[in-house]
């Protein structure tokens, strides 16, 4: 290199102008750009983070389908990890050819009608790349529901179910705060509403569908007594609980930091907020249980975790570290409180804690952007506006979600039937639907 | 950064020039180049992105050994999880000192000649970037293998097959197929031959190996009655197979994309390619083993996942997304077609399926170039001659595998021995050839 | 990118300087710079690769807790997990408060002075990405002591070591070694020392501290039979701990190439090092166990792979790939040794041989740089001087760090107790400590 440069020292500004533009020095210098159908510019650089922070978030998938199955019994583990299989994989499909149109197409006013399966483009446009970001960002959003509806849920129904949330209702409301940014912005975004990297547009979104799910379906047998008090149902194994939190914990940094999709500080500021949320959700949760029930419960510490990741995801670009520290702590408190909530007074069945950890703490992530953000927050002297339009988005993320998916589990159990036999239940979904075992040579109790 | 830009636009051309080029400027920048030993020009992005991409393939190694060992049985878990680790240290080994040179150095005409242990190179040159990423690719073809072995292969062989394939094997094959990388071009890329990233050079070469392996050593114990009826023998933990398919999908992404060893737009279209043609392997194979068997099997579900990603490897980068559907979705048909040929027709014993998803759908992947490339493939304009290539191609590497795997094994069969002792394979490989068990404290039945 | 190389050239150079320079252009290359407190410059692409490999840094933490969850026993598995989650989220807020300022903040000539919890920090310095970089370094050293002291130790107790060591114990003697980053260099940086990614600093400071707390803490019950012999106590589950080493090993290469912070050809260089050195104690770890004890023993195996990465740490960057074999093979070699003489010899109870692996090979990599260095290794023509120094820092490093540990772990013991009663140790941790159990519905022996 030094060589190089020292050659280039005695030419002439004409000739070091050719040189510097040769298409050979441009491409060794990794410096290209690649631009997007509506003109704007991306660095290699860009192309070459969003791709590896889509990786990155792919990755959640494993930690979801671990963590779910890890918290549930070994009897439906084949199930869980066959539902997570399916939702991404009948996802991507769904939202190559309809999704993300309708996310990130020229909108129409309501939602995109452009780019269905990316028709129209060359091979070396930015969309392939935000492609697959926004891919398995919808994925989350679709794998989420599977937790709370473990244990009891038709396959097939969670097949259209899959394919439902993927091709329309989480692309819509994406489009309303997020849809900007190839289309010139969704409703929701234009009156200002912000919500950086998902809680409200993936996780609660999730949560809500998730919610609907299990208030459809209703508990599973044995899950509380006839005079309708709760009873813990173990999960099976919590090292696979613990790997997939850790790896999500390892896939949100793709999450939160890469939806930058630019490389810059950035990059590193996310990661901090990140993870310091995360660790204060862990801590908090942790002796918030241990306050509650005496015992520093690891269900409860590794939820506190996931809570914490979904309470800063919508403000990890715009709070501080205090404040991500602050976000956090209240996320891994919350989570404790609603799930014990949700299980002892609403008596929704949710097997592991979805509804709680991205419903309830994907809203108060987004409505703590309206107090911590540094710029527009209430407590660093923004107006009580912004909160205004957090809560909105909250509330119109709950109405969309939660509406449709009453209305389409509804409509499932009506057609296709939403839940397995009650023989089938007993004896496990594995068998009855997958005709396996998860744990094959070891003594299994089935009817745990 | 904008007060510098600021201030040199007041500069003239020659100042300009100078500040442009210090070497300090240039470091900050991170636009550095490193050189190859044929004087091409990498940039440090390049740099980065090989690494990367090298770490993601590598972990596709504890993805290998989490699908062998969750798809064979208990008493012969640690035996899998030994061979995966140590093939891809003895390859480590064994590539550095020789394999790489091979593969890679200045060609007599059939095999490289330089580069042998990194000989006669500066420490900043590309080769040591090209090194880990062409490494791990090597411990991939290899660990293919010990999946259609396992449950019967004695320890010391299968190190010494390690040790051969990737020494040997592997690297004149891909020399000639990619050896132009460096030398000038092998005599298969010569004619035309197209595998981006190894459908043919290490899926299938690593699958054909896999089959003469699996014919010499013969079936498990008990997998065929003695009219000849096949028996399915279960694998002990489908949540590790699982977790061990979805790394082998993350991994993919750099063993794709990171063939590309430069930034640049490629990559996003290639995770896009890639990522479909697994989701659609996934759910082909689902609904096919539906529609046979009668239930959606989860194993044949996440094979087919593995399928699509072999079946699109070869040609990631040059087919469009809808052709990437397409090959993905036979490849998932092919897949279970193709095991239960090779179970009930062949009766080859292959525990995990490793000849079908790489053997054959490589084979597949490689073919699906001559149709379905944009530029050259059949279906797009291109002549009858690419696809004659392509299937000359992958007639060779078969003729090349699966013959010298032939004459190694049944080599190593009269000499060390290639098959445990009928009691230690009733026992376990674990105990017989390590000492040890998988699962302590846990009631495992061992004859399973 | 070529259509724009074209109109380009074309231009006057004045003209070209213009267009070269504009905001635009610069943002769309990636090659932005951000400064850090001392005026110093990192690239976009300098920050990217730091964010990344503290990533896969961060992904080391479940590694460790399938190591040494899957070598001790099923009974005491929730509570080595939630041992790891909360040494990892303790650590991050105790480093961000206080540990990162004093080991990199304006020194007082002993300790760092400034930059506690990143006040007076812009959003978009350096030091962000830095942090999160040093903070899964701080966790990595906090971390590796719990395996030392599993299957027995207080879980309160676990909490206050952890907060104490990230606060206090590993920031200080990193200032020493590594401070010069930020504030000039600390007192063992500026004589010489050499531990490029912390050898010493890191693995051998968790080392000592995990020696100093399995010395207070004793054997555990049934260890020992009474006239002093050792009994194996079998790990329950070896896949998650095969598992856990993988995951090791694919985090070591941000560990180690991310140690550069920066972007250039070093990445690929200590890759090759450092894959090189894990590879061959892997393969050396195997067959010394093989000549002691008759069989290739798999936890040898695992931990000779570990061994090796520990050993090549500080010399990745400076010593050649033949180099990096031995250190590698000489560390495979030294780790199964230790671990008989500490067993059998110093009769200390370390369940995962985390004293052997990060304690004595971090010591033997720590001086095989005043070996192997090509520059400064007494093999390449270096003095004595160096090997001075490098056993310097090893023995500063032990004093401080078992010194400190057994003043920490004995106060400990004596105030709120280090070690759970011998009712609780029987039944296991997991339900004493934490309520629960790690695998509900198996038959699991829990007095194994």
């Amino acid at each position: 290199m030094k060589t190089t440069i020292m050659a280039l020292r005695i030419l002439p500004p004409a000739a070091l102008a050719a040189v510097l533009l040769t298409p050979a020095g441009a491409a060794a210098a990794g410096d290209g750009v690649v631009t997007d159908t509506l003109g704007g510019e991306h660095s290699y650089a860009d192309v070459l983070w969003t791709c590896l922070a889509a990786f990155l978030v792919f990755f959640m998938q494993p930690g979801f389908a671990m963590v779910e199955s890890g918290f549930t019994r070994a009897k439906n583990a084949v199930n869980i990890l066959m539902k997570n299989l399916m939702d991404f994989s009948v996802g991507t499909i769904a939202f190559f050819v309809l999704g993300f149109g309708l996310m990130f197409g020229r909108s129409n006013g309501v939602f995109g009608t452009t780019l269905f399966a990316l028709s129209g483009l060359g091979d070396s446009t930015w969309e392939y790349s935000f492609l697959i970001f926004q891919t398995v960002f919808a994925a989350t959003a679709a794998t989420i529901v599977s937790g709370a509806m473990a244990e009891r849920t038709k396959f097939t129904a969670y097949l259209a179910y899959s394919f439902v949330i993927t091709l329309f209702i989480y692309p819509v409301f994406g489009s309303w705060a997020w849809g900007g940014l190839l289309q010139g912005g969704g409703w929701l975004e234009n009156m200002g509403f912000m919500d950086f990297a998902g809680s409200t547009v993936v996780h609660s979104v999730g949560g809500w569908l998730a919610l609907a799910g299990a208030v459809v379906l209703g508990a599973r047998i044995g899950k509380y007594s006839p005079d309708g008090r709760p009873r813990a149902i173990m999960g099976h194994n919590l090292p696979l609980a613990a790997l997939g939190v850790f790896i999500l914990w390892f896939g949100w940094f793709g999450f939160n930091a890469g939806s930058t999709t630019a490389v810059g500080p950035d990059i590193g500021y996310i990661a901090v907020t990140t993870n310091i949320a995360a660790a204060a959700g862990a801590v908090v949760a942790m002796f918030t249980a241990w306050a509650m029930f005496g015992k520093p419960d690891a269900s409860m510490a590794l939820n506190g975790a996931l809570a914490g990741l979904v309470g800063i995801t919508a403000g990890c670009d715009g709070v501080s570290p205090l404040g991500a520290l602050f976000i956090g702590a209240v996320a891994g408190a919350l989570v404790v409180l609603s799930v014990t909530a949700i299980d002892r007074v609403l008596k929704v069945d949710d097997p592991v804690g979805a509804v709680s950890v991205h419903g309830v703490c994907g809203a108060w992530g987004t409505l703590a952007v309206g107090l911590f953000n540094t710029e527009a927050g209430l407590f660093y002297g923004g107006g009580v506006a912004q909160l205004g339009v957090q809560a909105l988005g909250v509330v119109v993320a709950f109405g969309w979600a939660f509406g449709l998916g009453l209305v389409l589990f509804f409509a499932l159990s009506k057609t296709i039937g939403l839940r397995v036999s009650r023989e089938e239940e007993f004896r496990g979904l594995d068998i009855g639907e997958h005709g396996m075992e998860a744990y094959s040579g070891f003594q299994v109790f089935t009817t745990q």
